[in-house]
């Protein structure tokens, strides 16, 4: 599925990131950008999801607290206009744990064990037996987050699928129990551009492992990043013949050079030889540099007015939460709880 | 603990029922006639836990929806005073919810397979791996309501002990968390009385069983259950000597007749023979019928005023709402999110 195919028919997205550090350049080719594009046609939310940040960070929350206002404020500096685009916050919305609570009913412990985004989350992050159990239950929360908005459409990497078909069932549940469409079921909108690999071409981009590029990085940290950005290791001399495949840098200038007819010939030519790594990483160091200049430059302003930031986060959490709240009044309704 | 030890000094008291079915005999000797002696000198608050009630009964939603308002009507009929008690819906407090977010991330999955009350219901349910997520996880939403009031002091059957310890344990994490006192752990009071045994001897007073004598049963009802009730099987003719160990009939005489030497000299007779089934139920059942009679017609008077029920549980979740929103408030502030 793709953007195009949604331009016609005004859909309900939601979307977000967990609050857990500032957002890189991964965030912004896999879902800015395409925030940015979707919030001219579409119902948009962004949820600034804390209370699921803290799910396996409760024994740190600043982790979580301190970057509540930089999340806001890359999705400022990258063109999300809050006009356009409601932004909340998780926290804000009591409706969404209210939800968690009645689907916690309608899902099996072994239902939750057989997610594989969790399972695989499971195993990265080492918690075998001792998973908390807000880490366990998260999908729950997650299909919570989605249906309190009636979400139809839900921007996702391929990884999260299992996530959508969670919610899926809940919803299928929900409105069984029901009689009726209560709660919509939403369709996943895959993002075209692939999983950006950290600087070292080990991982994925990962906010909090030192192998990104943030949003907010300073013109020296982009520059070291990139002087050392994992290229093709048996490139030695630059008259030799080198790869592109896996080449970070080459990944990057397909993923923000804008003229696409250049970069291919810059691969060409590094293929056949003669073309150096500090050419090529100058090249995408310029174009890098050019991109994020005013990225950060507005990305700073903002952070300078938190007042502002707290202002579009408290009023979008206040239409948020008049959103949820009619939400959790139908759910209720089914288990006929409407009774004060 | 017993309930003098308690009465020179003003406790926060959280209490309740899932609405899953009418009081019985068993809870008024067991919780309710407590209340009534608790609720001149403590701050007490008895929680109607709906959402609770739907762990194991999603799929069957009126059977709690359909209750709410009975126990309510039991509460007052007993002698429950709305002035004296706060009486709460707990689908009426947000906060509950959120709280069990936040305390979710506190206790692992393998931490609430341990829990015994837990483990054994689970048995009784016949669940296995069928576990709603909602119902291994309710251990913390009862931490989450106990100590949204901040409750020092909770009724409970000693089979009920491992979920206050539970609760204590998340109460030490956040206020470890903390760095200071947040929140109160509390301390069991175990009732005095020991558990009444169904009306066939074989189990617990269940609500659903058919085993029970209801607080709104009919004369006919009372008179039908006294009849069968299980007494001592060799006891086949009046002049033999008969046992009152595990003799219903005397179990129920012991828990509700007002004159305990009467008693006495009942089960000396019937232990030497001479005293038939016949006239001890006769005596049981007038005994029963006297003490219930009240209590029924005030119950059927409350029902009759079913916006009067509705008025009370209304004002005692309003009251309620401020004081676990106030609490709630606290523990946010340790994750760091007030910021809005």
């Amino acid at each position: 599925m793709n953007i195009e195919q949604f331009t016609d028919k005004p859909e309900i997205i939601l979307t977000g990131d967990r609050a857990t550090g500032p957002l890189h350049l991964g965030h912004y080719i896999g879902s800015l950008k395409q925030r940015v594009a979707l919030q001219s046609v579409h119902d948009q939310t962004i949820l600034v999801a804390d209370m699921q940040g803290l799910t396996d960070n409760a024994h740190n929350p600043s982790k979580v607290s301190s970057n509540i206002l930089n999340v806001v404020a890359d999705y400022l500096a990258v063109g999300i206009d809050p006009i356009k685009t409601t932004i909340c916050l998780q926290s804000q919305l009591p409706a969404l744990a209210e939800l968690t609570m009645y689907y916690s009913n309608l899902v099996t412990i072994a239902r939750l064990e057989r997610n594989p985004t969790v399972k695989s989350e499971i195993q990265n992050k080492g918690f075998e037996r001792s998973i908390p159990a807000g880490f366990l239950t998260y999908p729950i929360s997650q299909a919570a987050d989605i249906s309190a908005f009636n979400a139809t459409l839900v921007p996702v990497g391929d990884d999260q699928l299992p996530m959508l078909e969670q919610t899926n069932e809940i919803v299928r549940k929900v409105n069984s129990l029901a009689g009726k469409t209560v709660l919509n079921e939403c369709r996943p909108l895959l993002s075209k551009a692939s999983r950006l690999p950290s600087t070292d071409g080990k991982n994925k981009m990962s906010k909090t492992m030192g192998n990104a590029i943030n949003l907010g990085s300073s013109e020296k940290e982009i520059s070291v990043a990139v002087k050392s950005m994992y290229t093709d290791p048996n490139h030695l001399k630059i008259e030799d013949s080198g790869c592109v495949e896996g080449n970070v840098v080459f990944t990057y200038l397909d993923a923000f050079h804008s003229d696409k007819n250049y970069v291919g010939q810059l691969k060409e030519h590094y293929q056949r030889g003669g073309l150096g790594d500090g050419t090529t990483k100058k090249i995408l160091e310029e174009c890098l540099q050019d991109m994020l200049r005013p990225i950060r430059e507005r990305r700073a302003e903002y952070l300078n007015d938190k007042a502002q930031l707290v202002d579009i986060l408290a009023k979008g959490s206040q239409v948020s939460r008049e959103k949820t709240e009619k939400v959790l009044f139908d759910v209720k309704d089914i288990f006929g709880l409407n009774i004060l």
